[in-house]
């Protein structure tokens, strides 16, 4: 665990099991802008920097048809966060909230997911936007976007929706 | 890997890595009325069955504010699909494409992701529509679905619109 992810006053955290259950293969490398955690954007949206996500040469035969996507959701895994919290208190909100209703990158499976438009691919390298990673993050899986089933523009967070 | 997932004519499968990178924890199951794979609907949308995520009692903490939520992101793990392969041919198309193109569960990290609508939450279960996994599907994440960085609706497909 890093020194930029400690428990904040409020926060909760419980035993991990003794053991894992499933294992992940690290496909790739995702390049961004950010170095530190206190770079990244606080939401992908908030930013049009063109990323670059470096399938490794095992996995490029997989990306045929992938350029006739617009949009794409990549799944990554959040190596420097902890893993334990249940109970969090982010510093921009400062209220008490579960885990599983916040996109914080503490959780049991830190396991990111984000929605990108595709701009290009050339070999084994995808450039997109609406990443809000570190650079160097471990890429877990690319996936076509459907609308038919992924978008849903009237979905509201209910307790983001009241703070405003 | 079970019979039912074999290697069609055209699909490639490479030598998957020596050993895995990171562990995942099984934090809970879903449960469905699917209890084998052909009698899992194609297409999440194609249901209206209501599904009950059963969240282990180690994260239920967790929970706190989801309610507040009318839809989700689950990630769940498709422990029984095979990891290699980079080109397929699924058989309701009939045309080899790679694996990063389609939402196949046979892929590198078997994680699935799919929006849910939330109808209700009763200690650790949460009952929601838009499943279309196998009963005891093991739970890996569940997130808030916020409209302003996971909805596109224009987002397109393009292999999938050409096929129409």
């Amino acid at each position: 665990m890093s020194k930029d992810f400690g428990v904040r006053e409020g926060e909760i955290a419980v035993d991990l099991p003794a053991k894992t259950d499933a294992g992940l293969y690290y496909i790739g490398r995702i390049r961004t802008p950010w170095k530190q955690r206190k770079d990244c954007p606080k939401n992908a949206r908030e930013s049009d920097a063109v990323c670059t996500v470096e399938l490794d040469e095992r996995w490029a035969a997989g990306l045929k048809e992938v350029a006739t996507c617009s949009h794409l959701v990549l799944l990554y895994w959040m190596h420097q966060t902890q893993r334990d919290l249940v109970l969090q208190v982010p510093g921009h909100y400062g209220v008490q909230r579960g885990t599983f209703a916040l996109r914080s990158p503490a959780r049991p499976n830190p396991i990111a997911m984000s929605v990108v438009k595709l701009l290009g691919i050339e070999g084994g390298k995808l450039s997109v936007v609406g990443l809000d990673c570190l650079d160097g993050t471990p890429l877990l899986d690319i996936k076509p976007y459907f609308a038919s089933t992924d978008s849903v523009p009237e979905a509201l967070v209910g307790w983001h929706s009241q703070k405003k």
